[in-house]
C-alpha cells in the first residue's frame, strides 16, 4: 500500500445572522498554521469514530458545544499539495444552526464571520467554503433546506425572510404561502404565537416525518 | 496521528445499452473478496495521484482503457467495518460513456451488468451504485447531463430517447424541443446527418463552452 494518506473532517458551520449569512472559524492551535484561521476540523480517529459522519460530529460536539444541527457530507477535497504534511484527504461537512442555538455555547477561540467579509483562510478552507455557500443556495431554491437556519418555530413570515437572505433575492408573499401550503412540510406549533408590536403570529415547525424535503419547483 | 487508514477511489461506470442503464463491474483479483464482483477502484496512490479526480482517472484508464468519460465526484463513503481490513474511506466518482465508447476498449476481466439485475457486490458497492443512480435520475432533470451518455453527435430523438431512458418517464416532443432550443446549449453538427429507413437527421453536439448545463427548470 504505497500511501500515507492524512484523513480529517473539517466543517462548514453556517447561521444566519440578521440578514447575514456567517461562519464558525476558529484560530488553529497548532502547526501547521498555527494562530490562522480555518475551518473546525481534524483527524479521524479510527478507534472512537464510526465513520466521517461520527467524526464530523465529533468535531462540532468538541468544538463547539453542538450536539444535532443539520449536517450533510459536503464534497470531499484532496491531494499532494493541500497540506504541507502531506497528501491529505478532508472529507468536508456543512452544517446549519440557529444563531440562538450557537451564540451560547460558542467558546472563546471561535468565532462567526461573515461569509463576504472573511479573513485570510489556511489550507484550501476558502474554497471549502465557496462550495458549501454554492450547494446552501443551490439546494434551499428546491428544498426545506433553510428551515435549518431557524430556531425550531418559527413564523412564515420569519421563514420567507430566511429564504430571501439565503438565496439573496426578493419573494413574493402570496407565491410562498401558496408553495408552502402545497409543498405541505409544516405544522402549527399549538397553542404558541410571536408577540410583538404587532399582531400575534402563528408558529410553525418542520413535520416530524418530512426531515429535508426536497421540492418539485422552486419556492 | 491516531490513525491508520485506508483511503481508495472507486467508480460507478454508467451506459446506456439500448433503454437500459447499465454498469461496469469486475471480479477482485485479490483478497478481500477475490473473485467476487466489485467496482473497478483501488488505493489512492500518493505518489502518483496528484488528487483524487486523478486517482479516479487512473483507475478508468488502467481497468477500462477510458480517457476521457464525464466524470464527478459522487460521495465519500467511510467507516470501520466496510473494509475488513481496517477504517476505510473510499472517495466514490461516477462516469457517463456512450456505449460505443465503452465496447470496444472494455477488457476481459470488466463486464457490463443491467444496473436492475446486479450480482452481489461485495463492500458496499451496491450502495454506491444506489447512490450513483439517484445522482444521475435527479441530476437529468435539472441538466444536460444525460447528453455524456450519448456520442459526441446525436439526433434530438436519440437524445430525447436517452433522457426518457435515465428518467423512467416518457416527455412531450413538442414540450421536450423547445425546453431544447430555450435551454440553448446544442450546436448543428455542420454536414453530418443520420442516415436510416427513414429521412435523415440532423446531427447535434454539446456547445463546447456549455459543458455540464444546469437548467433553471425540468426537463
Amino acid at each position: 500500500m504505497d500511501q500515507k494518506i492524512i484523513v480529517t473532517v473539517d466543517v462548514v458551520l453556517l447561521t444566519l445572522v440578521g440578514e447575514r449569512l456567517e461562519v464558525l472559524l476558529s484560530r488553529r492551535e497548532r502547526e501547521p498554521f498555527a494562530e490562522q484561521w480555518a475551518l473546525p476540523g481534524g483527524y479521524v480517529h479510527a478507534v472512537e469514530d464510526a465513520d466521517s459522519l461520527a467524526a464530523a460530529r465529533r468535531v462540532l460536539r468538541e468544538k463547539a458545544s453542538l450536539t444535532s444541527p443539520y449536517l450533510e457530507q459536503l464534497y470531499t477535497f484532496s491531494g499532494a499539495t493541500r497540506d504541507p504534511r502531506g497528501w491529505s484527504a478532508s472529507i468536508a461537512y456543512y452544517a446549519l444552526v440557529s444563531a440562538d442555538t450557537l451564540r451560547p455555547a460558542s467558546p472563546a477561540p471561535f468565532e462567526l464571520w461573515p461569509v463576504d467579509e472573511l479573513p485570510r483562510l489556511c489550507f484550501d478552507h476558502a474554497r471549502i467554503v465557496d462550495c458549501a455557500l454554492e450547494r446552501l443556495r443551490s439546494k434551499s431554491a428546491y428544498s426545506s433546506l433553510p428551515c435549518y437556519l431557524l430556531p425550531p418555530a418559527f413564523t412564515l413570515t420569519e421563514l420567507q425572510q430566511t429564504y430571501e437572505h439565503v438565496l439573496g433575492q426578493k419573494l413574493d408573499k402570496s407565491a410562498f404561502r401558496r408553495k408552502l401550503a402545497d409543498f405541505d412540510f409544516l405544522e402549527v406549533v399549538k397553542d404558541a404565537q410571536r408577540t410583538g408590536s404587532h399582531r400575534p403570529a402563528q408558529l410553525y415547525r418542520i413535520r416530524e416525518e418530512k426531515n429535508l424535503m426536497l421540492f418539485d419547483r422552486t419556492i
